[in-house]
């Protein structure tokens, strides 16, 4: 059976994947075959005997652009035009990830994911080939390669039979409107630590309650720009 | 000579490092010791034969939660007291990453990265042992791990001699007060996009002004967000 969800990963570092996503539930639901994962080398559509993938901008400046047209040749063998998959580029200049989108991405058939390395990429190929730019935050990697792992990762947690009993589901940070309230364990006084009396009452209503002030309050402090946003 | 940034991570999974560390200019730079990366197994420290990490949450609720004495006896057994390097929790709940924070760390001794995994860790040892949560972004992952390496990532390639020419320095997004202007490179025409004329004209002065006014245009139209910030 043709897992149902599918991530295609273009990059000049094949050898970056699976990375961390060949292991622990992830790779455990990969190696079962509910969901798949393929690296596809740029380098293979470069140009000529030393496969050149990148050159220098237009205009002057540091560091090498990746030519639109080799990587529009490793996307169209990757994907044909009528793949519904969402073609995403890993860029720090794209939208920022959020959960809502992260549960979007998992919900559908995949994803296929560009991965720039050196200055960047030839702007061209991001609307001569449809390309979403994606951020996972507001800082610069390496290439894309990290952020399409970290992408991948939150997308397969949620889906069916990845996480098993692991997953809580909806009780986390991002998935209502704010940061998640403290969690506790045993034991019951750590270091003059004690846990908070009520999570030890047995009083439900009373443990909801607690949990949801603190959630709101840390969100308050924390994140107060989450505030304003709407859930997913 | 011991390498002057070094970065310790505690997990569950400590197969899951280098990763993507270990290869391209990152792993080039750690093979000549230019950088440290150590993972030590949080389970060395899990209590009873079985090893254990973490318990049911107190107060109830879905997962488990990683064990406060278990998690300080691993920070402990790595780092004393008088090691200088920012403990970090890698954690949706965190003051999310910034680049300027990624520099500032980048200049420092290093890191020591908690990663947590299952529901979340027992409040009581981030402030016992002084942890400061971070967050890559406002997405759930599988786990700390995908998010320490995204971390690790972002500080070593600001490291001296690491990425070599191929790092540009400056001109790029978020080191500045915004996003980055968009690149192109040969060839002059693909698929009927020309290069944009004023970046083939040879006039500096007008290409630093393009430049300048495409940056503000893209952070203006995507990240309205950041133009209220202090550049780092």
């Amino acid at each position: 059976m043709t897992p149902s969800w599918r991530a295609t990963v273009l990059t000049l570092y094949p050898e970056m994947f699976p990375g961390h996503l060949g292991l622990s539930l992830a790779g455990d639901a990969l190696a079962r075959g509910e969901w798949a994962l393929e690296a596809r080398n740029i380098r293979d559509h470069g140009l000529g005997r030393h496969r050149a993938v990148d050159d220098t901008p237009a205009g002057g400046g540091a560091g090498m652009v990746l030519r639109c047209d080799v990587l529009a040749a490793a996307i169209d063998a990757a994907a044909p035009a009528s793949d519904p998959r969402p073609r995403l580029l890993m860029s720090p200049r794209g939208r920022p990830l959020t959960q809502a989108q992260v549960r979007a991405l998992s919900e559908g058939p995949g994803l296929i994911a560009v991965c720039g390395r050196f200055e960047g990429v030839d702007e061209r190929v991001i609307a001569g080939r449809g390309l979403e730019e994606v951020s996972v935050g507001d800082y610069v990697l390496s290439g894309g390669e990290p952020a399409a792992l970290v992408l991948i990762d939150a997308c397969v947690r949620l889906l069916p039979g990845v996480m098993g009993k692991a997953a809580s589901g909806v009780e986390e940070s991002f998935e209502g409107p704010g940061l998640e309230y403290p969690h506790y364990t045993r034991p019951r006084e750590w270091e003059g630590r004690p846990i908070p009396d009520v999570l030890t009452g047995g009083n439900h209503a009373a443990i909801a309650r607690w949990r949801a002030a603190e959630a709101a309050r840390l969100t308050r402090e924390r994140r107060p720009d989450l505030l304003g946003r709407d859930g997913p």
